[in-house]
């Protein structure tokens, strides 16, 4: 049996889940604070970040959200997330970067120091200008995506992909900070509504961390 | 005719160029500065980050590094660099990623911004104790070169693979700002040694950045 280390709003962890369930693949979530975590976590991965999941029968280790993403593209063949020709596929690992790499570094890092790790180990108060340049950042990430959702049907495509796992799970956890405004984004809007709805995306909405409560609309799949 | 849109210090270039080199596709050169880049770049890739690999006549374009490399890997059969079982690439990935992301969080990146971002761009100097802080990680990790070393032929395992690119594009660019000193890493030394001798390797200690002179043993495969 698997184990995936994960905390509730490591977006990365959130990205592998999505993909496994999608996939049926078995785990048992295990949680670890990557800031506080037991030397038996960093025996597990070196550079001390979730995502790491880990078969303790079997002694397998896998570490980094796309290496484990790819790792089950290639031994699953149920439910292909990074499908198509060589092209297509180069396009999917493209936004899943985008998401994974650019949607983090502007919208959720930012959010997660401010109002997660500022509050549960500095206990200090987020800092509002970061806040407001995270949000208006996280404007213009979804403007990309209504423009993604006007040309295509999924974001990577005409088939539900990796790239929308990679970017609902970074909007996930920006949403569950307050960091998302849907106004003037009805096609993202839309897009992510159908994404939360599936069967996958249920165990993440019900996911909390302890002393920061979510936003009423939340889990809310039609908010 | 493949393009690449690179400038001479981006890490993810380089992990490129070599990739593309060790499996010998052909491809030119275009130099771009992200910070100041044309509208015609910004159109190629709205995420105005390099690499981005253009093929005007076949209108194909490649963005994100890992992307790129992993297009090959499915296109080209020479020279694996994915190689391996499922279990195998997982850890190349890993390997890959942990450059790509951590060593580039805790050394390149800080000695791009310091020592060339505020040399061309604001006209500052750099922070000293930003610069200490990079060396200082530079160290760790280099430490763990060393341990890989000492436990296998090549980063990833028995056979040379992207791992060992990616970790040598990195290393190479924190080397070129003088932020790589080898005392005390004599495994991970030899093994860079070994990877800049390389053909593929030989281009990018040609590649000069303009206003910053790279260090005398920076270009010399015996140093």
């Amino acid at each position: 049996m698997w184990h995936l280390y994960h905390f509730p709003l490591c977006p990365f962890s959130r990205k592998v889940q999505l993909a496994m369930s999608e996939k049926k693949v078995q785990f048992e979530l295990v949680r670890v604070y990557p800031w506080n975590a037991p030397d038996t976590f960093q025996e597990l991965n070196p550079a001390g970040r979730t995502p790491v999941l880990h078969d303790r029968d079997k002694q397998r280790v896998l570490v980094d959200s796309q290496a484990i993403c790819e790792y089950f593209e290639e031994t699953e063949a149920a439910a292909p997330l990074i499908l198509g020709s060589a092209a297509a596929r180069a396009e999917i690992r493209r936004l899943v970067a985008l998401f994974d790499e650019c949607f983090f570094a502007d919208v959720t890092g930012p959010l997660l120091q401010e109002k997660m790790k500022k509050r549960l180990i500095a206990r200090q108060s987020p800092d509002s200008r970061t806040l407001r340049d995270a949000m208006r950042l996280a404007h213009e990430h979804l403007d990309y995506v209504d423009w993604l959702i006007d040309n295509r049907r999924w974001l990577a495509g005409a088939q539900l992909s990796l790239a929308d796992f990679a970017a609902a799970a970074q909007i996930s956890v920006a949403d569950y900070l307050g960091g998302i405004d849907w106004s003037g984004h009805e096609q993202a809007h839309g897009w992510y509504r159908v994404l939360k709805s599936r069967p996958s995306f249920a165990p993440l909405l019900k996911q909390k961390m302890e002393g920061i409560p979510a936003p009423r609309h939340y889990a809310d799949v039609n908010a």
